[in-house]
């Protein structure tokens, strides 16, 4: 970890609910994270969908499902591999001092309460607002 | 609006011309233009089809259609709890003082000519330079 | 080219396999890369996939297929006004410096070996770690 890395900052935008793009989301987040830069992920729309308990399970393939075998495949080769699952992925994520945010909006407008989502996983609740103000002290933000 | 983020600039790529995501560039954007930063609005490809007369109203969801009826459950929802529509939020960047920038490669490929788009909305048209330059006096970009 | 703009940076992860999402990475990579700036394009996912021999061939536009016919008249119309293809845009970020480096988690997981790749387009293998410290240096990241 280099000193310099120290207190900057990654704002990631958690839009999609596909399988492949949410893992890419904790990869990308863990990956800075180890190199000691705080991250934020900020859930929306189809990714906040993913964020309910159960939902990393009922996540799709972005394409080439295959009728879902492409999913299966993945994971079959995730296990062989040795690499970390989605949920697996978000918890380390967590515990590495990542802070998920769940755009208060789209809970209003999909009808998600608090109870809803995976409260092991979710640390604060914001708007657009705050992801703004994040990202102006950001080194990067992303659009997932 | 916090004086030091005068003068900060933020740039969004809209590529994509789902309903959700051309709404969230919106959102984002309407979010940093009421902090003060500068935000340019690139439409490219179905995002710059999506800007022609009418094309907000033809804007798909990104997934879970179900035939048309999840598009009108989330604008039933929007009504409901007085979230903005497209159009409304769209109207609102521009009075922010936000700038929609049309691609004009994306024009030429497309065959849509200025009368064809938004008029209301589009101030200016540019290349893919326009944006590389913004980009570099930039906070962050995203792409959408 | 302005001076000021020599050794900045800028990092774009291609996920997309998408004939559009791909043909955006390049011509936005080399319009930085004609400002001057350095480039590096991170291929993970599906767009590595699109990496393979023959890839850029089979890949698909992300929407508005029309059994094919979409992708048939864009590639027309590509022709008509002069625009390049995936394969000489690519070809173009390679000459004038940019990077491709392929992700190599991906590699592992989707079986991919590095002669099924375009070796004469990709220049380095890399991890997230990789993509990570590169965008800490860099101006902006996009993810498309």
């Amino acid at each position: 970890m280099s000193q310099k890395d120290k207190n900057k900052k990654i704002t990631i935008i958690v839009h999609s609910g596909d399988f492949d793009k949410i893992m890419s989301a904790f990869i990308i987040g863990n990956g800075f994270l180890s190199m000691g830069v705080d991250v934020s992920l900020f859930f929306t729309f189809w990714g906040l969908m993913a964020l309910k308990k159960g939902g990393f399970k009922k996540a799709k393939l972005s394409r080439m499902n295959f009728c879902g075998l492409g999913k299966l495949m993945i994971k079959k080769r995730l296990k062989k591999y040795n690499v970390a699952t989605i949920d697996e992925l978000a918890k380390s994520f967590v515990e590495l001092g990542g802070k998920i945010i769940a755009c208060s909006m789209t809970m209003q407008l999909m009808g998600i309460k608090k109870e809803d989502l995976r409260e092991d996983l979710v640390s604060e609740y914001g708007t657009v607002g705050r992801y703004c103000g994040e990202t102006l002290k950001s080194e990067s933000s992303l659009f997932i």
